[in-house]
């Protein structure tokens, strides 16, 4: 066996009590790596925390990656000598998220997630954009042949704005969402066969933008998996199918897939996202709209309170960890990052999903949005794969949402909050009068003023 | 002067009581061109009456142009040796476009036309596409070489299916739409300095889709015009601007140009057709939404009430021509049908907007959807003039459109109801719920049926 | 009739005794524009004979457009406040010329004129292009907006710098060679009807890059005049047409069409350029490669003593118009920049053919080369015409030359000869190995260094 | 281990001595696969021969991979419920390859393959396209869902005419050349590092067309190792590098890579192949012109008589092994296409660099034309892989190689001489006159005029 050793990841939010939590567990879990991640977060007390648990967890005999976790006072520290950098922050609180997800519900604007598109997405990225901008110069001037990996959402955005504002940057922007629908085509081809397939077992094409991403072609060796899925969907049209133990409603992540089949149903494509991501995309009355519509759909909207009091969950166990109150579990995270990791170091070839500024995979996309397709990871390299094209409805409702993210990174660059109100009021979820569009764009920034430093009234 | 004579028009939709009156008028004011119309109306006794009209009209001492008009029984025979096809029909009856327009509003979708985009617009796609076809197909076999020119609604749907019926077509689209925003910037410009300059006088880029076009340069002679407008535009804000005698609210065609200033106000680039129009193409809340709104607005929503009505003014017109009770008056059509026959023919060159397959003239949207830009008429050709690229933001608005129209022509060439109803719930106007929607679906094609040859319920 | 007064235009390359004078007569003789002529020139007495002439001219009765003109001591006074800027210059000498026409004939590589592609023309394009970077970022500077009319060869490598050196300059390149292949079609059409049709009558699709440009179709009126000209290309095939007065083989710039008709048979497409430019762009052995190939061919190899020996006329001549001792002939030029400027000032539409870089009027060929189509000039702009494509194995022909002229711009901008050598060596005249053409490179560009910022030996 | 059993692969060209023997070796070698290999050739008796050899290898004990080997009369058998079609033919017999050659050597042309580009290779297109036609139509009819290898030369030519004939084939085109610069690049670095990797550990990106192809990236692990690769050149550039142990003047196969050297010199990156092909894509007189200049360069000029011998021994040795007098031997074959049916087949995701049309993978290329880049094999699909775009000198030249091929395409299509005569005069190595060039021509296509079905002098 390879081993790379004396790689250096820097961890742009280091101080998470989740995702951090993920990057240890899979670093732990891998022999083949070992070197150190430099922990920076703006709260560095949460990195402190951090440097104490992936230290204890390296520590441990029954641990193969080795790691030294350090946290750092400054970007820059971080940054030099970087051979990956990880970004998972959060732009702002949950205050502002609050602000971002219930304030347009006045206007009987309903948002599942609202971090990505919606009124919510598009002020999200208002003040994400900036902060981007400054990493995206802080990686060109203190590491810049690094790998850059963003986690963060709205991701299209951010990785739109680490290449605009460094455009020769190793940047690509990883999402699992994509997996959980391999994973249900998996479950369907068991499910009809009585086999047990994993989802590595299935070979998609994926085509489309973060979390309004398609799927139009899904094999288990040479065996063909749409016409089943088609059935399949089908059948559970408007039962839903539950994969997830607990009930949907009582989940904020859950879903029963309806809209992903309604899609299938109606585009001949699969939806390869949860509904709670697909739904925010589409025209607002489809699937969203009102609490008793999204209910007929059977997803959930996850409010901020939820991600509050996890939060609290999250810290509590944190301070349980760092005291040594309780040992970390390792887990299967079903993430990617150390596997992609591992393939740009040159231990085999990765074909997987992840966003990418457009060179042409989609075809008829702008040149340099950015999109999600399949890339093959290699030593030294990511490239991404030819993914075709989209149906033309379909292309309608995507390129609608590309054009809108295309403004917002523009509104964001050239600080221009007219030219951001021109893509809020075109969002598919936005179905106001122009007035009171101009209210809510005006509250909503508002909330959010202190991280949007061109922020005005308008 | 030169002189061309001999040429053949081939009228279909020749039995009209509109159109036929402007191109009688406007041939008869041309001293350079003369030769015969054959017309063709699946109305003969209306092709008849034309025929008479016609021939008096060319008998008068005071016409330069003299032209035979023939009715004729099959449009074959209007086509054999034609040298330019005109086509402007009425696709169905008004019965059929009051079913368009009106059935949407029980569901609080208000269309001020009715006839290009909306639930109407898709739904009169799908009557018109089939009617196209066949029309091409005679192109093809009897005068492949016939210059085509096309009036008909939906504009880029029907061109569009002329080129896909028949790919080699010399077809091209007229509209006078973006005549009327020449005139008001000419207006603009006369109030602005006390000068009388005219519409000709000013010079534009064209850019966009028919009826949904915009200006994003005008001069007169190497003046910029833009600043001016904006300013203007910017004065008569809230006020809008009255350019016709009768008011606004009084009249279904006229506007107070709110819609268009709001427009350029947020997209920087001018609207160029009416604002019944342009607002038909935005996100239904905007400009229409309900009647309140759209008076607050200042424009008029088109009833087909008032067009059966007024075809019965312009029936009762036309039988005391027939019958020599009244004589033709010629007026100033505003027209630009005869000049570039005229220019293709020879007698100089031309430049003006039509609607043709875009070669890159605008950039980034699709080959081969129709748009409307610039082309130059020439001697025996017609080429469109590259026009650049439409601000990010705006191009979002006009590809979600143009997307549904490729998806219409798509549907209607397939026979695909699923399809077509894909464009028509995905339509800026139709802001309601999908089983609502597949409703009003089921409704409109079930009133228009007998045109739609693959019709059937989904 | 309107009237432009008060439009400055500065001539960089003032002194010039030829261009200089055409433009003198073309304003002289038109009375709708005034102002004034600032002429720039590194000589600057000839500047100063040009003002003299120029004043001369314009003060005489019969002359209806009234120019000042005034010799001046550098660009910027020539820039500042000019409305247009044409630029007619001699790079280099003819000594540096010599070299790059007849140096390589010891290689048997022959030139028919040398200053366009060839070895000749790339490494006059080494040392122009530092002096099109410097007048570009004059242009930026001291008059951004003016219009920008070059004329000076090599047209397509000017033009591309001028761009490449300040991407918002408002400038095109103008070439008489595609006008006296319309006149040749006129004639033809005369000559086959017995008409007496001119040149302006000849409506043409312009497609290709400067001096290797084609005609792939023709109208007079709605004639389609192509099958006419392919039927006299047939007949003259052997014997060629002649056109001029005297024989082609006392004239350097003569020839019998033999090479157009050539193409014509083989590619079914027109050239539009003198046979002596055309052949140039082609494999070396199939119309030079040596001067029985070319005589066999019917045209003329320009030697740089004739250009030396007519230089000394005209500077005679100069010396006499100066001297006041010979008067100023008016006559017919046959350029149309005069009706540019028009056009462009707002005195009615023209469409001609122009350079200027690629936005898709010739499909297939790469965004921002510049090439020769059709253009509209109107009031404010200038818009290509959008011209189609090539036949295919032209296509390939014409593109190789494309990417030699960008390789040779890049090489300038960047100072790299050895990126230089690459195009040098890929040219279609260089048909001669890898170390013979490196000598020559080097000889070549020895002879010329003085000119060339980045020279050194390879 | 997953075994994947019952697959039919028809061998159109299975008479062969040569690849033949390559296919059964690395079917045997593979203990995934097993099923029947359909043997179609014109040669029945040869086809009958390898049955026995085939069926004799699979019957050894030492053999993992169990196939059937059938002889069949018709192709249609062949292609009847195959799985996988491998085709490897020679077009015509070595009698015309021998016209092909050596012909042009009259003229001062030297081709050191022959099969591909120059004046050969436009020939051999000649007579290879039409039985490309045939088989893609066989392939529509009988196996239209079969993946299909192609083998044969050219490569590019023969994969463009399958798509061409028959739109929705799934073909790609393999060859190996590629891989044994890969192996070169592991070589330099062993020899640098005293390491021991193999060309499997080498990751490049490839890019260019069949036999003109280029890797601009290569890396081992995250070790880049061009500028490894860039010095070993330089140490080299005037010595060679002689991989194998047999002297390159006594080998019709072997180079010492100074052409490769010498692109990697002039352009920045690696040449793809081996020299004798890389060469003959370059201006005539670059690397080949003469015997004299072919030595300077240090490779072999391959003579149809060297394969003529050649075949004799491969014929003496089929009889033994069909007369059991001699044992097949086992060897490394250093082919990937039993990988790439695995892949396909779902056994394991394959990167490597195949021929597949055109679809934005090389920018700047015309859509469609059959380019060479890597790509992904996953179950079910193959999917080009974005490559970028060539250094824009080197784009030149090999856009006009494309050019070409894409006009004998349509040559042969259309059955248009005069148009395979305007690519064949185009060719880089036909540095000729034209009337030469045309008896040269006429010539070469009389000589193979019986696989020509529109042969005709001109």
């Amino acid at each position: 066996m390879e081993k790379y050793t004396g790689i250096k990841i820097a961890y742009i939010g280091g101080g998470s009590r989740g995702w951090a939590r993920t990057l240890m567990n899979d670093l732990a879990k891998e022999p083949m790596l070992s070197g150190e991640v430099a922990l920076y977060d703006i709260d560095y007390a949460a990195a402190e925390d951090n440097e104490k648990i992936g230290n204890d967890v390296s520590a441990r005999d029954d641990v193969a990656g080795k790691w030294k976790y350090v946290a750092v006072k400054t970007e820059k520290e971080a940054l030099i000598g970087a051979d990956f950098v990880v970004i998972s922050i959060l732009p702002g609180t949950f205050d502002e998220m609050e602000s971002d997800v219930h304030a347009p519900e006045k206007y009987g604007i309903y948002q599942s997630v609202g971090d990505t598109v919606g009124p919510g997405g598009a002020v999200r990225a208002l003040r994400t954009v900036p902060m981007y901008i400054e990493i995206a110069r802080n990686i060109e001037q203190f590491c810049p042949k690094a790998w850059v990996i963003n986690f963060t959402n709205p991701m299209t955005i951010c990785t739109r704005s680490l290449y605009r504002a460094y455009p020769e940057i190793r940047a690509f922007g990883c999402c699992h969402e994509v997996f959980s629908v391999q994973e249900l085509i998996a479950t369907i081809y068991n499910l009809k066969t009585g086999e047990n397939i994993r989802r590595a077992d299935v070979k998609t094409n994926v085509i489309g933008i973060n979390h309004f991403t398609f799927i139009d072609s899904a094999f288990y060796g040479n065996t063909d998996l749409m016409p089943m899925v088609k059935e399949f969907a089908e059948e559970h049209y408007e039962s839903g199918y539950k994969t997830h133990g607990e009930h949907w409603m009582n989940n904020s992540f859950a879903c029963c897939e309806r809209v992903k089949f309604d899609l299938l149903k109606r585009y001949g494509i699969l939806g390869a996202a949860g509904d709670r991501h697909l739904s925010e995309f589409c025209p607002g009355k489809w699937y969203l709209g009102s609490p008793e519509n999204v209910k007929k759909w059977m997803f959930g909207l996850t409010s901020v309170k939820w991600r509050k009091d996890d939060l609290k969950d999250r810290m509590a166990k944190t301070e349980k960890l760092v005291k040594r109150e309780e040992e970390f579990k390792f887990f299967d995270s079903g993430e990617e990052s150390v596997e992609q990791i591992k393939a740009i170091l040159g231990a085999g070839d990765l074909v997987t999903n992840v966003n990418l500024p457009n060179h042409g995979q989609i075809e008829g996309f702008p040149e340099d949005a950015v999109v999600e397709t399949n890339a093959v990871f290699t030593g030294g390299s990511i490239s991404p794969v030819y993914a075709g094209k989209l149906p033309v409805p379909l292309k309608g409702l995507v390129l609608r949402n590309v054009m809108n993210q295309e403004t917002l990174v523009e509104a964001a660059f050239t600080g221009d909050m007219e030219l951001a109100f021109s893509a809020f009021v075109n969002d598919p979820l936005v179905n106001i009068g122009l007035d009171e569009a101009r209210e809510l764009f005006n509250t909503m920034t508002y909330n959010t003023r202190k991280y949007i430093p061109f922020y005005k009234k308008i």
